[in-house]
């Protein structure tokens, strides 16, 4: 691999050279070229380049993997791929990658969204020509409306659970555990694209109050994991992980942008929802991608003659001179609070219902078995209860949810009763108006109904997310605010002669943002609002409203993205709390774990089974002897368990019995020597009568091994795995099977004993089964060979005395999943994300005191001196003054710690 | 000091006892806590308490410094005190501390901003009162309109330079790096404050085309600071520096915020200009503190009645139906390129001026005399030149920059020959229009000198930001644009029937944000934008304009506060360039310094001196002992300090010769006994016989040592220090005028001889100054006592395959000065802000050549197997097999290091 890489410089080289001479003669250049090309099969090994190749730095970075078609015949050809090599490589190394890279992805999302809104759009319709068409007779309209939603979301169901249940519910949870570098298996494949962007469309087809946003974050996500799988074929760059998390930051930022065509507040959104520490220096990509997708986003509503030009999704024409008068403030504030609780409820809600159907056992397993059911039923009832004719008059049922927001948002006040002139509820305004039932009540019952049909439905299998739907419920209740000021003053409240009405279509913004920004606890949201109706004169009003409902919502409930990783166990690290100022006072010697598991550096391969065995730890720390405990580095299960299977592989007993073979033939032609070493030496022998217990004791601990492994998938709730388990290298688990050795079987199978018995009695391996434990056995009290291994030397370290707020921040700055606690140089303790979590969760609950030690007041909570460090400082300096072996006072507790 | 806190927490505790018995008899228990409360002295030092402490957690720590009037003398006032004091806890505790600070220092800053304004008004419109009452005499306006600015300005100069010099200049760069984490002297001081603020509004005050924004986000840091200090009156939370930190991010935005009543921008601009990573949680702290500031400053031009509501600073009012069409977007894209340009070439522009006064030494040297002559020099230039009856008629020299930035974004089209009725240069208006020459003319004029005025202008040392100028001349070039577009397409350009004319005044909007974008490097002044004209209709051209800006102006230019920070030295990291990914394969092994300073565990006083005299660092690495050279810590050079100034100060001499003496008496009375030991022992006679010599060649060191001094305040360049140097304990100083032992001296004094012999000659010490030789020779060959010594047990460390890019990520995150490169716990290197500024400004430049080594090509860019690694550890682990005496290998090199 690396003599190759070299080549492949070489060849660069060459194609680097040619850029001097383009001025010269092309013809014949490009001529020699081929021609040295052709060649360059033969003469890939000289060693002449190696001086020259640091000239090609950045340059043959790119092209390292690209795989150029080389094999060329006539010098024509040779010229045009040269060409076209060289005008590739020019573009990918001029303009820059990233630029390509984030306009595509702008480009894709762009049309994506524009297509899935244009199919939404056509089933919209299509259902609204049903109904319609059947005016005739009422029981088949019912028919009509109903059995449209419920077959279309139980397809959307059926489909997303049979390609990709990865694809299932928003997305946003999973791109926040994603970004804070957990991988989540089959979360980024092409499956999960096609099953999310279908799953969608017919989802939101189907009228049902569902969003956009979520799913899109996810479906740019995995547009950008796709493109950059692509463009990886032509550059090397794109295979860089800390790369590939900054573009998934951006293509969150493209999703939400190309929704609303709202760039700035998408790249916003996108920050505060899923990150925990935004790099400025990635914020620009963002912008870039974001602005582009919403641009071409627009443009295509132009080309399609939808608009006369680029204007905002939801725009509002408010007047501009006098939006608000100051003392409408506190109706403002007003929404804010009432929206800090409403969102609070509505999280509250949502999970309460996921939490209700997994318990009902009896409600679950009917459920589980026929998967489709739950959705068709949640569908029929909310379709039922909407239906126009029926109880949906009483709630402006016929409108979907981008009509319903529109007339929300105009700027016409309804409950004007004096000047009736003024107002005739065109279009679709007409559905707010019922000849018997006042406006409020609509609207009232409008929220409530929607409130928990949106809870609910956010909870059905399917592609969705819950943003617009609870945009649309706060834009509702701002309305209804807003009425009710328009209706206490007619004539509005400035009394400086002028008058200006209230414009009921302002509390209906604010009130949008403020539920939606209580909802997902983002500022942003203020933003959204502004770009997605294209005016920013009630900027004050939307911002005291939006951060007084994040103030309400933030202290009642988690965030609905937060809470959707608590229901599904996502391994992520929370926030620490507003203000809770204790977190500086906890250290992490009161949260670290102090039975670290631990490998010696001289340590034999029975101590390595035996670890392995006892934990299920992804890495473990190595440290210099069980005396010093000074960390060295940490390896990775893998790892050790290739040593070990290296170790008693089948490979290795084959040279044992060919060697041994081979000493009996010399001892046998050579009669003088000493008889050859018996296969098995005697110094264990207490070890070899005891080989049968430890095979039991190993299968019963194997038992409890067993559920580390992946479990089924369960619907609801996609499958999980962690970077280091996905990644186990594939040769060990083939190797397993060649080389099958008892403890390795031990160590990799469920049920060792049928296939070990099995495996080892055949084939030219001679030994007995017995011969095979006792080799084992010797082999298992040889000294381990870290030679080989891949050792991480500088695993995150903090000393005890580590702050918890530092402490998370260091975890959540560099997405650390477990940091060693050490103490000058020696381990003494490790904490993980676990343990972090439960610190946080415990004294955001209880104020401190769960995780909190007793003597913990004791301790200067300011920077000053410390004397644990002193004293544990004194004694390894007393130890050195006074002792000739060093490290023996500490032997003591240390062995302690080793069990 | 730590008895003295249990002390205090003992008090807490029994306040915390009252609230349990407050439903009682509250009268009765106010009398017996009185009671307690006056002998409270007497009995301090109870250890009852300490069993009890773990009851008092969270609240103690807030009252701890508050100092409470204790001193009562009747039962009434106990009553009432106690109550105060409950109020006062209840109000801390309850309402949340940020809350209340926020709200202040948006209150606080709103104010502020709002008398700033008010101020600049009244100077302005006196400077055209004058102007307008002198319009007889052509000479006497010129002299007037000259003069005023000049009396401003150089007021402003000289009362910023004597009161506080650090006011002078923006405030952006040292803000940036002051929550980078470097201390600035007198940075934030209440000094600073004053001259800021006095000297900003004289500075606007004069029409100079400077800006306000620059110099509001330090007066708003120091608001932050001075409030933090005095709230700290009331709790013990506000001295905790990370939360500081954050505070003083907040503030940021709330400068920016309060300055153009942009919540929103402000938050974004702040982050952009000062962070490199934010934490998404202290996102609302900003939004929270920017949106009341913001709200406060407009509420109080309401109340002024200076407008009828809360509307944006320069509303617009272009129509919302048709902002722009699709086919002016290539107009747009212009914009934001020759913006890109232009926003390079004036940091460029500015550096030059900057570099210019400094290299010409005789200019130099005339104007270092005469400090005021430069702001004046400049000023009389710049007035003269916009004297409106003079080449100002042909620049709109008589309107301020708020005028002009209003005429700028006027709807109306001005260039629009055909149709003169509809506009008729009303107001302000007029000053572009000039009967001979075209309104292009003048706009041209107006950007070609304003913008090398504002260039020079923003090098005058007073308070003063380049924001605002840069705005304004964007606006006008992109008024420039869109007259010119206006002239071409008199139609507009939309072809479908309904003529929508071409909105010059949505140009000027495009071109302020692009080129105040380029100059900045920042996006956000997009949203700024919307946020002062009140309208977002031109979103995608802004947004697009912004960007393209950016992207050439980031590719040419540093920002204008990087440019700064570069003229100005402050003690940055450059930020990593766009896509530069030769980053990711520059290891901390090519740049880091290999000869590291250290300390080992058993080290002697005399190796202690040697390290401090010959080097300068901060910190020192503490290693197990130069063979194993395992790092343990690190230890601050203060420290060290102390420690030897403890093992050779007076007060042990002192003792030594008392014990001497005792022992000869001892020896006198008692004549069995042995005879005393020599006051100097004969091992070392050889250093002592060199003691001359020695301390001759530490007074040459002496002298290279002292540029690290702080030098004397230079104008135009602030003094800076670095926290460890600046918070040296001043016991050590002290102690050093008393304890003066020679080499003592040497370390601490400029020139210690003279002092030295004067002191040391005289008093009850009557050690001759060769006997005090001869003992310190003696105490410096003792072994290092570290036990009463502060040592930071887990100094960062990073490996020596870290890569550049991560080593960059890891000091910014976590704000580093320096980390150390271990291999296998062993201290190989040592990386500071100075080598990681190096490898990057290097590969900046060149793309990696310079500092990536030739072999550096060779690397696998890929996560994959380390060599290296495992090479290192098969050292160790081979030692561990064969060796019976650990780490003999390693002696050989690290011997080497250890000089």
């Amino acid at each position: 691999m690396a003599g190759d890489g070299v080549d492949q410089r070489a060849l660069q080289y060459e194609q680097t050279l040619m850029y001097g001479r383009y001025t010269q003669e092309l013809g014949v250049y490009a001529k020699e070229e081929a021609a040295r090309l052709r060649e360059g099969g033969q003469r890939r090994s000289v060693g002449r380049s190696l001086d020259l190749l640091e000239y090609d730095k950045g340059r043959c970075a790119k092209c390292r993997r690209s795989g150029y078609p080389w094999v060329l015949e006539a010098p024509a050809r040779d010229f045009i791929s040269v060409c076209t090599v060289r005008c590739q490589k020019f573009l990918i190394s001029r303009v820059g990658e990233d630029w390509i890279f984030l306009i595509l992805l702008g480009l894709l999302m762009a049309l994506v969204s524009w297509a899935v809104d244009f199919c939404i759009a056509i089933c919209l319709q299509a259902q609204k020509w049903m109904y319609g068409g059947l005016d005739s007779n009422v029981f088949l309209q019912y028919l009509a409306w109903v059995t449209y939603p419920v077959v279309l979301i139980t397809f959307s169901a059926g489909f997303t659970q049979i390609l990709a249940p990865q694809a299932v519910g928003s997305g946003i949870p999973e791109m926040k555990t994603i970004l804070r570098g957990v991988v989540l298996k089959e979360y980024l494949t092409f499956k999960t694209f096609v099953a999310k962007v279908i799953g969608l469309t017919c989802a939101l087809g189907s009228g049902m109050p569902l969003g956009k946003e979520g799913p899109f974050v996810h479906i740019a996500s995995l547009c950008a994991a796709l493109l950059s799988r692509f463009m990886s074929l032509f550059g090397g760059i794109y295979e860089n992980e800390s790369r590939n998390i900054e573009m998934l930051a951006a293509a969150c930022a493209v999703g939400v942008g190309c929704c609303f065509a709202a760039p700035i507040g998408g790249v916003l959104f996108s920050i505060e929802v899923t990150s925990t520490f935004f790099a400025v220096r990635n914020y620009w990509r963002g912008f870039f991608a974001a602005t582009f997708s919403a641009f071409i986003f627009r443009v295509l509503a132009v080309w399609n003659r939808d608009e006369e030009t680029i204007t905002a999704l939801f725009k509002t024409r408010f007047r501009l001179d006098f939006p608000f008068d100051l003392q409408e403030l506190p109706a403002f504030a007003v929404i804010g609070i009432a929206s800090g609780f409403g969102g609070a409820l509505f999280v509250y809600l949502n999970r309460l219902i996921v939490q209700f159907i997994r318990k009902q056992k009896a409600i679950n397993k009917f459920l589980m078995k026929k998967r489709l059911l739950y959705p068709a039923l949640v569908t029929l009832l909310v379709s039922t209860l909407t239906f126009p004719p029926g109880f949906g008059q009483f709630m402006a049922g016929k409108l979907t949810q981008k009509e319903a927001l529109v007339t929300l948002l105009d700027n016409r006040t309804w409950a004007k009763q004096g000047i009736a002139e003024d107002f005739d509820y065109l279009g679709h305004l007409q559905a707010w108006q019922h000849p018997q039932v006042n406006v409020f009540v609509t609207l009232v019952l409008f929220i409530v109904m929607k409130f928990w049909m949106s809870a609910l439905a956010t909870t059905i299998p399917v592609p969705c997310g819950a943003f617009m739907p609870v945009f649309v419920i706060g834009a509702a209740f701002g309305r209804l605010v807003g009425e009710s000021m328009a209706a206490w003053f007619p004539d509005g409240i400035h009394t400086d002669g002028v008058i200006y009405p209230i414009v009921p279509g302002g509390y209906a913004v604010v009130g949008a943002a403020a539920l939606s920004g209580a909802v997902t606890h983002t500022v942003s949201t203020a933003v959204i609002v502004f770009e997605l109706t294209g005016q920013i004169s009630h900027i004050l009003p939307v911002m005291i409203a939006v951060i007084l409902a994040n103030a309400v919502a933030q202290s009642l409930q988690p965030s609905l993205y937060d809470s959707i990783i608590r229901i599904k166990k996502l391994p992520y690290l929370p926030e620490l709390g507003w203000g809770h100022h204790e977190k500086y006072n906890i250290r992490v010697e009161d949260i670290m774990v102090r039975d670290v598991r631990y490998i010696t550096l001289n340590c034999c391969y029975r101590d390595l089974h035996n670890v392995l065995l006892t934990g299920n730890l992804k890495t473990l720390a190595l440290v210099e002897s069980a005396e010093s405990m000074i960390l060295l580095g940490s390896i990775e299960r893998a790892q050790l368990q290739a040593l070990l299977s290296q170790q008693l592989g089948r490979a290795r007993r084959m040279e044992y019995i060919r060697e041994n073979a081979m000493a009996f033939k010399k001892c046998m032609s050579d009669p003088e020597s000493p008889p050859p070493p018996p296969p098995v030496e005697d110094t264990n022998s207490q070890q070899r009568h005891s080989t049968q217990e430890v095979r039991f004791q190993i299968t019963t601990e194997e038992s409890t091994l067993s559920p580390t492994r992946p479990t089924p998938q369960k619907p609801l709730k996609p499958a999980l795995k962690r970077p280091s388990v996905v990644d186990r290298p594939p040769e060990i688990l083939t190797a397993n099977n060649d080389n099958s050795g008892i403890a390795l079987k031990n160590l990799f199978c469920a049920n060792p004993d049928a296939e070990a018995l099995e495996d080892d009695g055949d084939t030219e391996d001679d030994m007995t089964i017995r011969e095979i434990a006792e080799w084992e056995e010797q082999q298992l009290d040889e000294q381990v060979n870290f030679s080989n291994c891949k050792i991480d030397p500088a695993p995150f370290q903090l000393v005890e005395r580590t702050s918890l707020h530092k402490t998370h921040t260091i975890f959540s700055l560099l997405g650390l999943d477990h940091a060693y606690v050490t103490s000058i140089g020696r381990l003494i303790g490790v904490v993980s994300l676990k343990e972090l979590r439960k610190a946080i969760e415990g004294s955001v609950t209880v104020k401190g005191t769960k995780v909190r030690p007793p003597l913990a007041s004791f301790r200067d909570s300011g920077t000053s001196s410390s004397e644990n460090e002193a004293t544990e400082l004194h004694k390894l300096w007393d130890r050195h003054k006074s002792m000739s072996l060093p490290r023996e006072h500490t032997q003591s507790d240390s062995d302690e710690k080793s069990q």
